[in-house]
């Protein structure tokens, strides 16, 4: 294996002991991303930022306003949904694209979030991160929006498919179990992008009843309590923080 | 940038003149995939192993029987799902999960499906893959469902939710058609895994009544034509090969 530029740069930045904030100096062009603080999908960029230690221009897409369907935001991504992250002239949608560019530009950086030790290992990694978007996130998806989205709208909850979508998460966290009785973390024993890309709707379904599927199963219980801990994460949910954030 | 090991190696090849089929001899450990040749996430991957001239051992989960559901395959995927795919001791589920694992360990072969020039067209490409992930394939799974899979068992196509997806649909091909005009394919000018990925819906969405939706939009049509005919893709739709292919 060779070194490259960036990973001798972040030998340096270790050896000499400096933090995150000096390094973040180093990044130059002020990463930009139109969200929501309360939004899921920005919470997931937002992760993987404070896991890299990479500052950003957050620009707000009142989604309680419905700014993402207006022709003015609909011009920057019309998907009409958010994020939508800037890097000069590069713009991307889609929170788990932005994060894999980030990612891979700052893979020396901060936490390894993607495994390159070996095509085996990334092979696994890449499984269960299609995990989490195919069969976990379509679930949680619908229970968040059901008992924590549309409360925020004054809408009604419709329990018969809060029951059923329960049903269903149940047998794929019986997956889980199985998987997290033997491995620390979903891929591996370090924590990645797998892991990470989970708490967006899990942070929702821990204030909700359906906490109790994850708290049932120890090993579930277990990882859940470790990843919703980690500081980087409590950053990305700091909604005081997005509003407040200076620009520079 | 560097030349590593197997670049040389593939430059050999090319200078040869060598044919896939003498390459394939080099991949010594044949992989073996479960599957289902009329099974979407199944032709994904085979697209894959074509487009990479790879050859594979087919192992068949009669999904019509619903052998997938059956305690034997849920002891190899406790998801019940096809394909599953095996590379010695490692076992990977996930149609898109296997595409990249075959993509990255043999990227300098056959089809260059991801692209690794820069960090900017990768992430370009990851937000091609990634919009095919959340907004394409939830909506032409649904319409696959409805009019392909559900008469090939005997149950009634539901036109109320053949109508309601239509027409997000056609939202989403608007915003394809827009891209199309500019761009060869979706990703780049060139034929890469985004639009690859797109290939199995589409296939069973041209026998029905909503291939008209591609059809109206010339740079979609364009696009459709194009990646549709590529030989790989008519060798991972060919069920004759699956079923009479002989274990090496």
């Amino acid at each position: 294996m060779g070194v490259n530029a960036s990973e001798v740069r972040i030998t340096c930045y270790h050896h000499c002991n400096q933090t995150f904030e000096s390094q973040e100096l180093a990044h130059k062009d002020e990463y930009k991303i139109y969200g929501y603080p309360y939004s899921t999908n920005t919470r997931r960029v937002l992760a993987v930022l404070h896991e890299k230690g990479l500052s950003y221009d957050p620009i707000t897409v009142d989604l309680k306003a419905g700014d993402q369907k207006k022709p003015r935001f609909l011009s920057i991504n019309p998907f009409g949904q958010v994020p939508v992250f800037l890097d000069g002239d590069l713009k991307l949608t889609e929170s788990r694209a932005i994060s894999e560019y980030i990612v891979t530009v700052h893979k020396s950086r901060g936490t390894q979030l993607l495994n390159y030790e070996s095509y085996k290992k990334m092979g696994t990694q890449r499984m269960w991160m299609a995990i989490e978007s195919f069969e976990f996130d379509p679930l949680t998806s619908i229970l968040t929006l059901e008992q924590s989205i549309k409360p925020m709208y004054g809408l009604k909850t419709d329990y018969k498919v809060v029951n059923e979508t329960e049903a269903k998460l149940e047998k794929v966290l019986d997956i889980y179990e199985e998987r997290l009785k033997k491995s620390s973390f979903l891929a591996s024993n370090s924590f990645t992008m797998a892991d990470l890309y989970h708490l967006p709707n899990i942070q929702y379904l821990m204030d909700t009843h359906t906490k109790r599927l994850f708290e049932n199963r120890p090993s579930v219980r277990r990882w859940v309590a470790e990843i919703i801990a980690r500081p980087a994460w409590k950053r990305a949910c700091d909604v005081k923080a997005w509003y407040h954030k200076k620009k520079n």
